[in-house]
């Protein structure tokens, strides 16, 4: 009879105190509440919303509802960075070692695919070897030992908001502020941060669709994270075309790799040492951005963090000799280059198109069950603003046979304008939210 | 992937087209959709609204999802009475057989008790032997010799709505107009009607608490009406205070047969008249309300109702000696007089704690396997505005035992109020609403 109360009271706006909050997402998970419940009560919330004291008791309930890394005791700061979703966006594999090598411990628990979006744990998996279903406990064991380990989200990490997560994925209920932001936070909190840095994606290939929600939701984060002595600082970074050049999964870490050496494509390098300079400076083992670009810089240019990232990838099972050998990832039988159909400026490289076209060519999942192909996908030299000529080498598509060639050519002709003339693309790094509010850059 | 898009579409405030809606409908009867993917949509209705063509479309095709009576081969007019609701309503029992006595075919379909209201399936079934579990053939065949039947919804009729209403019951999704008049409806047009009356009950009792909404569900039920040929008249009834003076599926089966008698409480007898005047005049066997008011006193004082209610209990397997002696129906072992505790006026008959009260009783369910004890009830000869004196009796508790006595005892404190004065209660029958608007009474 509860679970009516509460179905009800937030139908009618009403709103549900700590207590209420902790039972429901109990009962759930122990499945006393059912899902059709659930996702009516969830339907309730996207569309009445949640106010603040509440999405930090859902965040609580669901933090609760499983074990926390319990890293406190290595006596290191502890910051972690996570993205809201992108094309292209294989920075946390460049991240993860090499601001662990500055000293700093990086729990980077990652996600599958999403919707339209790569799944950086998928990526790494396409390293011969690589484990990513590491317990808690070996996670902790391997951050003692090299400061950093990359794990999906176990059983032991906020279950409930796993169920959630799954149920509200099949409901439509993803994209609401306080759902996002309470999801989230119910995991990073898990790990034991002492800051957190998080990548707001903007633009067409973002999965929220104004500054406003952006703002919002990294607001929410802000606050969920300041409740439980976690300071957050959001970065908004451009989405409206690919980040980098290689899309695809092991095209990804391939890039990654080379972006390891310090030698990657400029928009990836820069996105990576904006956010690592946060993280760098939330640790306080850097006194400014400034400072904290040049020891990211150093890091990357001595070799110090490829170095960790191959410790990494050997204690995970993978195949070491990747990273100096990248033809050993998966590669696709057959490949094509991509030319310009007519000369002009490129106006658009729409990155939900080029996302949707991996998942067609065998790179994603339709259902949950689906194997990826990793070999697939493209890798585009031109950005948003460009001038080509025509017959100009735009891209190279990466595919499992002449079917996949052709599926590849109209997802780049979908993807990729030439027009006569081409809007400036989104400054790549334009804000930066913290509790002091927002800032234009 | 189709019901994502139409939850998304709902939630978002935009509306299905009839394809959609039957696709919909069709997918989740067969399993398709799921129950949780089902509920969120709901909610998403719930709060968003349908309008009416989305309601209609909705209608059809729950409607579609089962078979139809097809009675239109008979040559008679066919005109069903139904009821939103009510404590101690015990109209239909009375008003299928008078109305069917006078060569109108009646296929009255009703329900189980819901929420704090009784069903008249189960005050049926207190008549020993009695049946309410015809299947659609059977039923058709008895309405063209009788004129009339009274059965159950069975998973011949919309199933598509009984699938629909369980979810709805288990996640606060009822009270929602175009969801009610849809389900209803669904279900009436396929008793294959030439007119329909529907009795709105109004006042504290009443399932809606806005006379607004009362208009509004009678406006949506006319309007789904006009759309299939079947002109729909409410009639706006008072349930402030239960119907006629017996509670309880027994106790009023009881009175129905004194009303079938042209012998029943005052205010039983006016409501009845009322709705059995309009289904006259919607089959166009009388030419006025006050010619079919005439013409259904003379079947109740001639005893032609009467015959045709026992020919009718006959055969559908029921005792028509009941008819003669009522104590054959399943008596209370224990009874016991309630006594005014002050001298005043009676301000209060709260339907709700009555209705509440013989449930509690037995003479209901908590949940849906539960046994109904059909004996159990109250008989409250008093009314609001009523004066009493103290000691005065004022009503009857018929129990399984001395703990029910005392349990009903205090239902009744709770639920008769006398005080020192009263406020007039509501006009019983105080509203016509029909294609032609809203007409006070």
């Amino acid at each position: 009879m509860l679970v009516h109360r509460l179905i009800e009271r937030k139908r009618d706006g009403g709103r549900l105190d700590a207590g209420e909050w902790r039972t429901l997402v109990m009962q759930y998970t122990a499945g006393a509440v059912t899902d059709y419940q659930m996702s009516a009560f969830l339907m309730a919330c996207f569309l009445r919303g949640l106010d603040r004291t509440e999405t930090s008791a859902l965040t609580d309930a669901m933090l609760n509802s499983g074990s926390r890394f319990d890293l406190a005791s290595l006596g290191v700061p502890r910051v972690d960075k996570h993205s809201i979703g992108g094309v292209g966006d294989k920075v946390s594999i460049v991240l993860a070692p090499l601001v662990a090598s500055l000293g700093i411990a990086v729990p980077m628990v990652s996600g599958r695919g999403l919707g339209h979006t790569g799944g950086t744990l998928d990526k790494l998996e396409s390293i011969p070897g690589m484990r990513t279903n590491l317990s808690l406990a070996e996670a902790r064991a391997q951050i003692e030992d090299l400061g950093c380990a990359l794990l999906g989200q176990t059983d032991e990490i906020a279950p409930a908001d796993r169920k959630l997560y799954a149920l509200r994925d099949a409901t439509s209920t993803v994209e609401s502020i306080p759902l996002i932001a309470s999801s989230i936070m119910s995991k990073k909190l898990a790990e034991d941060l002492t800051g957190l840095v998080i990548d707001i994606k903007r633009g067409s290939g973002a999965f929220l669709t104004s500054f406003e929600q952006e703002v919002a939701l990294a607001n929410e984060m802000i606050h969920l994270g300041e409740g439980h002595g976690c300071p957050v600082v959001a970065v908004v970074t451009a989405m409206d075309r690919p980040l980098g050049r290689a899309c695809g999964h092991a095209l990804e870490v391939e890039e990654a790799i080379t972006a390891l050496k310090g030698e990657g494509p400029a928009d990836l390098m820069e996105v990576t040492l904006a956010l690592g300079a946060e993280m760098l400076v939330l640790a306080r083992v850097a006194s400014d951005a400034s400072a904290a670009r040049t020891d990211l810089n150093a890091a990357l240019s001595s070799g110090k963090a490829l170095a960790r990232f191959r410790k990494v990838v050997e204690r995970q099972g993978g195949d070491p000799a990747v990273l100096d050998d990248t033809s050993r990832l998966p590669q696709a039988p057959a490949r094509e280059t991509y030319a310009a159909r007519r000369a002009g400026f490129v106006s658009r490289v729409e990155p939900r198109a080029i996302g949707r076209g991996i998942i067609e060519l065998g790179g994603g999942r339709k259902v949950m069950s689906d194997e990826i192909d990793a070999a697939v996908g493209f890798v585009i030299h031109v950005k948003p603003g460009d001038r080509v000529e025509a017959g100009q080498p735009l891209a190279v598509i990466h595919a499992r046979d002449d079917a996949g060639i052709e599926a590849g050519r109209s997802v780049l002709d979908a993807a990729i304008t030439i027009a006569d003339e081409a809007e400036p693309p989104l400054k790549l790094v334009s804000h930066r939210i913290s509790r002091n509010g927002v800032e234009t850059l």
